[in-house]
């Protein structure tokens, strides 16, 4: 299998440079008693997550002709709005299938970028869009099983490593693999001597269950979907695990409380609005015995709904 | 009056930059609607606001020998944490005058920079602050009305003309109008066809009577304390209001609904936590009629009590 390499990474930044936030690491030691932390708070791109990064590499990776029929992509999440606001950019059209269950605020949110939105029913979106991609000639970009998606996840890491040479641990949330795919990529090569953590929730555990029997173990996707962190319910792919088999030192599992609680650290004390699944890597920075060097935890993303926002930040007075 | 200068704000840069974030300019352009927006999240900064890049240059001015006495400041706010965290940065002692009325939290906060924290009566700051000063040696770092601190926040300014240079109007919360007199000097000399408008609230609307009279117009402080924006109660001095008469080409005034509709915008499509004086001018380029070109919203801080925040974000529900 051909894996990403630091190469993929350096073209994919200098393709999706001109559309992206080029996000700066943020200091996050709110005592002296803390180990020294950074955040790279990928929750302000636009959309408000890092998918944006692969989805542009993606489209930009194809020749105009064939980009010229459209693309189509099934979630529903911040894939889907990443593939619709990058097809936008590029003038080109987006079918982004979504279960009929998506909260209407996110389906709301890819339309307005101007994507068509097609539902469908629980289990039928893989189906859907083959029959899309058969109708209407497009692409489909997968969220996370594609080398070009890895890649441009894995621009992150790249910037990392620009940012802050002498980085001792990363950690970064897991769902499919492909942002820790490509950020662990990105940091083996540049920061050999650094150590690289995933995260995952204790109820979407997964990913630490298939690394300790060596291939991949799949957890029932109701089990997956008790978790909070509604990005995080995915399972690797053949081609990310063999990436997370190869970067990772370990994969930290964070509960539900520690999730809800770096929810509400960011927004206290970063003055960042985070997702559940974009805070679990400040949860298990917390939660673990991590290496004493710098540390930097992604804060993939930040669409969480009004209420429960509300209702997290309440919870910690 | 000597006021501040192109060099003096390029030379601020230089010396602040190893303390501060360089912020990026994020896109917030929520609806194809929308005039384009950009905002400046200056809460991402160390002690979650702008006030760190005045403290950093009035303090990185100081001769070694007589920055060794430490310096003393007074403030309930932002700038106190700002100079306490610039002090512990230079190694040097912070004595930080605070009314007895201060939230336990901002005490904690200040303290918790290393500085040392005097309370005091209402009114009685200055003259505390004063004694401090004779008694410790210290110098005093006042919260805008000194040239080393207008060029500090002046910086803010340079960035955005690199990043942006075809801004066509630039929004500013103004309270002691530090900030708008050091942004605005740097606009006006790097992109002078660009439109400079203060944002203030309506109950604290002081500074367009003063512009508009020609001269400084006090509103009493009981006047102006109803605002929820708790960092826009301060009034001009005499330099940064003949810096505001020179470089401002108006004054927006927003309402209390205005302002808390503003913190739940950037929380909810920017991913930002503001404090309410922070989120004021998006609640300008909500409210009033600027020019149709590029904008950029200053977002000037983060530091809002929890509780407020919650509060806020469940009006939106």
């Amino acid at each position: 299998m051909n894996l990403v390499t630091l190469d993929d990474i350096d073209a994919a930044a200098r393709r999706i440079a001109p559309d992206i936030v080029r996000t700066p690491l943020l200091a996050a030691r709110w005592s002296e008693a803390d180990r020294p932390l950074w955040l790279k708070p990928e929750n302000l791109q636009p959309i408000g997550a890092f998918k944006i990064r692969g989805a542009f590499n993606a489209l930009g990776r194809l020749a105009p002709e064939v980009r010229a029929a459209g693309v189509v992509a099934y979630s529903s999440g911040n894939h889907a709005q990443a593939v619709a606001y990058a097809a936008a950019a590029f003038g080109v059209t987006a079918h982004i299938v979504m279960p009929e269950e998506t909260p209407a605020v996110k389906v709301q949110a890819t339309r307005g970028h101007g994507a068509q939105v097609v539902l469908c029913g629980a289990g039928e979106r893989e189906s859907v869009a083959a029959e899309l991609v058969e109708r209407t000639g497009g692409v489909l970009v997968p969220p996370f099983d594609h080398p070009d998606v890895i890649a441009g996840q894995g621009t992150i890491g790249l910037e990392i490593a620009q940012d802050l040479p002498e980085v001792a641990t990363v950690l970064i949330p897991i769902s499919g693999g492909g942002l820790a795919s490509g950020v662990g990529t990105a940091i083996r090569a540049l920061c050999p001597r650094a150590k690289i953590f995933g995260v995952e929730p204790e109820l979407a555990a997964d990913t630490a269950e298939s690394l300790a029997a060596g291939h991949l173990v799949e957890w029932p996707v109701a089990q997956r979907n008790r978790t909070i962190a509604d990005g995080l319910r995915a399972t690797p792919s053949e081609l990310t695990f063999a990436h997370l088999q190869r970067v990772l030192d370990g994969v930290i599992a964070v509960s539900e409380g520690e999730i809800r609680s770096a929810v509400r650290e960011l927004a206290c004390k970063a003055h960042l609005v985070a997702e559940p699944s974009g805070a679990v890597a400040l949860a298990g920075y917390r939660t673990a015995a991590t290496p004493p060097g710098p540390t930097v935890a992604i804060v993939s993303g930040g669409n969480i709904a009004l209420p429960l926002l509300a209702e997290i930040l309440a919870e910690g007075q």
